[in-house]
C-alpha cells in the first residue's frame, strides 16, 4: 500500500493521476495548506521540506516529483508509463526535471518570492515576470520537447500528467494557451482519461 | 563515443566525474561562458536552452544533470553507480533533483536573478539571500538526506560527485563548511578520488 500527501493546486495532481493509471494500491492523503499542515511536526517529520508531493512506500519516504513519477512506473511495469531503454528512460527524465527545476521554479516565482528575496519590492518584480517566464517554458516545451500525440511521442508516459499539471499554472499565471495549440490540446486530451477525471476534483 | 558539453564552475563537473569514474568512451568540449559561447547558434542547435552540460551520444542528445548522471550509471552497470531496486534508485534521484531544482537555483539567485526580475535592486536582495539558503540547503543535505560515508551510504553513487560540485558553490557563495562537517569531510574524501582529480583542472 501507498500513500500520496498532496495538497490543491500542487504538482502532487501528477503523482495522483500516475497512481492511477498504473491502478496502484494507494490512498490519498490532503495536506490542507489553507491551515498550514504542509508545517505541522507531523507532516515535517514524513518531509521536512515541508512540501508535496511526498509518497509513502513500504520501503520508507519519497519526495520530489520526477523521483516518485519514476518510481510508480518502475514498480508498475506492466502498465508501461516509462521507457526502459537507458536513452528512452533518461529523455523522459530530462523532461520531467525541466518541468520540476525550471518551469515549476519559474512558476513559484508568483507566490512564494520570500524563498529568495526579503524585499516586497522584489516579490512584485518577480511576479510581474512570471506570464513571460511561463510563457518562454511552453514554447520551449512546444519546440524543443513534445513529439505529439503524447509528450514523448506515440506512448503516454509520466512525462504526460506532469506537463498536464504544469499547464494548469500556465493558465492561472496569465498564458494564453491558444498562442500553445499543442499544450492545449494536450491538456484536452488528458481531461478526457478517465484517471484524470477520477482524481481531479479532489484537486479543485 | 560520449561527448560532454561542459563550461567552468558548472553542474557539468558532476558529469565530468562520473563519466571518469564509469572509465566512459568519452570525450570533454568547452562550452566557453566568457565569451557566452552558449548562446552560439552551433550551441543552441545542441541544447536550444543555452545551458551546460548536454551529453552527446549515440542515441542522440541528452541534458539536465541527474538525468545525464542516471543515464551514464545505466549504461555503464558494471560500476555500479546508481542502484538498481526502484525504491532505492528513487531514493538516488531525489537527492539529485532536491540539488537540481532547490539548491542550485538557491545558487542561481547570486548572478542570475535577471531570470525571474527586470529590476536592479531586486537582483541585489536576492544576491543577499544567497548565503543564508545555501547554508539552510546544507543543513537539509547533513540532517536529512546524507547517510554516510558516502550519500546514499556504503555504496559510492552518481549523487556524491553531484554533491561534490554543489559544496563548491557553497563555499563560493559565502557558505562556511566548517559549520557543515559531514559535507566539508565528504568533500575531502571526494578530492581524494583519481576521477576527481582528473578533471578538476579543467574546471578551475
Amino acid at each position: 500500500m501507498l500513500t500520496l500527501y498532496y495538497a490543491k493546486g500542487t504538482a502532487a495532481l501528477a503523482a495522483h493521476i500516475v497512481l492511477e493509471e498504473a491502478k496502484a494500491d494507494y490512498k490519498a492523503q490532503l495536506i490542507d495548506f489553507s491551515k498550514m499542515e504542509q508545517q505541522s511536526p507531523e507532516y515535517l517529520a514524513t518531509n521536512p521540506k515541508g512540501r508535496v508531493p511526498t509518497l509513502k512506500t513500504p520501503q520508507g519516504l519519497l519526495t520530489e516529483t520526477p523521483a516518485i513519477l519514476a518510481y510508480i512506473a518502475q514498480t508498475h511495469p506492466n502498465v508501461n508509463l516509462a521507457p526502459k531503454d537507458p536513452f528512452e528512460f533518461a529523455t523522459a527524465q530530462a523532461f520531467n526535471i525541466y518541468l520540476a527545476a525550471t518551469v515549476h521554479v519559474a512558476h513559484a516565482h508568483k507566490m512564494r518570492g520570500h524563498r529568495w528575496s526579503d524585499d516586497p519590492d522584489a516579490h512584485k518584480s518577480m511576479t510581474a515576470k512570471v506570464t513571460g517566464n511561463m510563457a518562454e517554458c511552453a514554447r520551449m516545451i512546444e519546440v524543443h520537447y513534445f513529439k505529439g500525440p503524447w509528450v514523448l511521442g506515440n506512448t503516454y508516459s509520466i512525462c504526460d500528467p506532469y506537463l498536464f499539471t504544469v499547464s494548469q499554472w500556465m493558465t492561472a499565471d496569465g498564458v494564453n494557451l491558444d498562442e500553445f495549440p499543442i499544450i492545449k490540446e494536450h491538456s484536452e486530451a488528458m481531461k478526457k482519461r478517465a484517471a484524470v477525471q477520477r482524481v481531479m476534483e479532489l484537486h479543485e
